[in-house]
């Protein structure tokens, strides 16, 4: 997928889900590709401990590996979805808890 | 809490989500209190990757402590809520992906 592709498809997101206040499109290895996010934040700092937490194992559950994470926060929630080399993380203020699920479902629609 | 207590509203969460597979009652520090799955499955080795990710800051997002997680998977749904120093581990199985919010609602009660 080329930048302005991925742009578009940020773009969208924001559009549908109008409580995201952001959007980091990023690799396993926690480059930066794109990163949109209404406050100014380091998104570099953001991806590198949900990098992290991708590599987790969880086998005793016996349920595979992990592919998404939501991340509830005392202020808002993350989401994460990570598919082969790429993941995508959005953010959620207190007002998203509603569209939690709206917006997991945008973020893998765009990594499939 | 006593562990009477706690094994009777474990049982209650497990009567109210009926495709909950399995709750995990433990410290933070990986310490198991109370566990019951389905199937035969190592408590701890569930526990401790979740307790690392606790450990985890994602300060960039402005968002405050991380609460819970809800932890997708190839064939299933994990979900983990902290309070203080207790944590409680839920687990979905692939036909649990409804009963997410329920499932998450019902943890935050107990360790409230």
């Amino acid at each position: 997928m080329d930048k302005e592709e991925l742009g578009r498809k940020l773009a969208g997101v924001m559009d549908v889900v109008s409580v995201c206040e952001g959007l980091i499109y990023a690799k396993t290895s926690g480059e930066i590709i794109m990163g949109q996010t209404l406050l100014e934040m380091d998104h570099a700092a953001i991806a590198k401990p949900i990098t992290e937490m991708f590599k987790r194992e969880i086998n005793s559950a016996q349920k595979g590996s992990i592919t998404d994470f939501t991340i509830g926060m005392d202020k808002g929630i993350l989401l994460a979805v990570k598919k082969d080399e790429s993941m995508l993380i959005g953010i959620l203020g207190e007002d998203g808890k509603g569209s939690v699920g709206l917006l997991l479902r945008q973020l893998k629609n765009i990594l499939k």
